[in-house]
């Protein structure tokens, strides 16, 4: 396949959704996994999407859609600002308690440099995205590297769901919103894994979409 | 590329030499970066290596080679009998705690389940390799995608540098050895992300070696 000129490419956008994931910053950093409704899950997710050796992706775009509270919040980090990010996990979930800490609103609000939250989950990320080519991750989904074009498009958003994956009222919320649903392979991968993959694929065009 | 039918595709090996991780347990699992000479490092490649969703990969072996210590010391992972392994930094970080906390000599005593640990470096392992089909992870190799195979062979081992990269005389043992050099790409990725890519093109037969 070949790069056909368009930026929107390599500027990816990885939507994850944790459906335990907290929504307070009152969880431990000496147990992630244990006390946060696995935010450990979307912290390598961020570090899978950004982190590069001695650098970070630039024009990468995440969304952690965190459903473990009572109401829903989405974090965004954006690699054209996001400063401080280590690759390792801790780290990352610093920065996550920084950003749950402050009040959210419906209104982006800012955390640290790059950091931003608001109350809402994917119906509200899925109107955000309206302009997006969305690609929905399960591994029956059409084989990534057999998808054809769409034509020039918005930014490709990647959609993975986290240990749980999606419910069916998620998958239908997906499905109304036009994303094409493909598949990685038979191997069922952590997000993260997934994102870097993907990463690879846009870097080496071995996939090349929208 | 198809599947030519030998096991030893499935099986693949990972080697991560970390020029700076220490060989000593004291090390704090609450700044594993900052005080174990990026032992974070070697706990994500060997995440990567391992974990898919909701299982291990039983016919996976990681050596992770660790030179920070007054004598080097290499720990084994075997995936086959591998327990207590979980996503998270942190898990493995203490797993690698435990290992490095056993007496080492020579030869390889069991740390935990799947774990075993001995004194000795690259050239000690690269002796124990001496059957494997070597693959040396390098930016500037060929790329992998187009590297052809070399017949049956035994398991193929892919030997990775942390972020230091490797040293000339270890570039220079590793020509000794017979080790293709190979690439992923121009971007320079993590160690544990070139796994992830390794381990996803075994599984869709993007890659053969051997």
């Amino acid at each position: 396949m070949y790069h056909h000129g368009s930026s929107s490419l390599l500027m990816p956008i990885f939507v994850v959704v944790g459906h335990k994931a907290t929504t307070s910053p009152n969880f431990s950093l000496e147990d992630i996994p244990g006390t946060s409704g696995r935010l450990d899950i979307l912290c390598r997710a961020v570090t899978a999407a950004f982190v590069v050796s001695h650098g970070i992706r630039k024009d990468v775009l995440v969304y952690l859609v965190l459903l473990g509270g009572d109401a829903p919040k989405t974090i965004l980090l954006q690699g054209e600002s996001l400063r401080h990010l280590n690759p390792d996990e801790r780290t990352t979930a610093a920065l996550l308690k920084k950003a749950l800490a402050i009040p959210a609103t419906e209104r982006w609000a800012m955390s640290t440099s790059g950091i931003t939250v608001r109350l809402g989950g994917l119906p509200e990320l899925l109107q955000d995205l309206k302009e997006a080519d969305l690609v929905y991750l399960k591994e029956d989904g059409l084989d990534i590297k057999k998808m054809e074009s769409t034509g020039p498009a918005g930014r490709t958003a990647f959609i993975l769901g986290d240990h749980l994956g999606m419910t069916e009222e998620e998958e239908e919320l997906l499905a109304q919103a036009g994303a094409r649903k493909a598949s990685l392979g038979e191997t069922s991968l952590h997000a993260d894994h997934c994102i870097v993959i993907l990463n690879w694929m846009l870097d080496t065009n071995v996939f090349i979409p929208g």
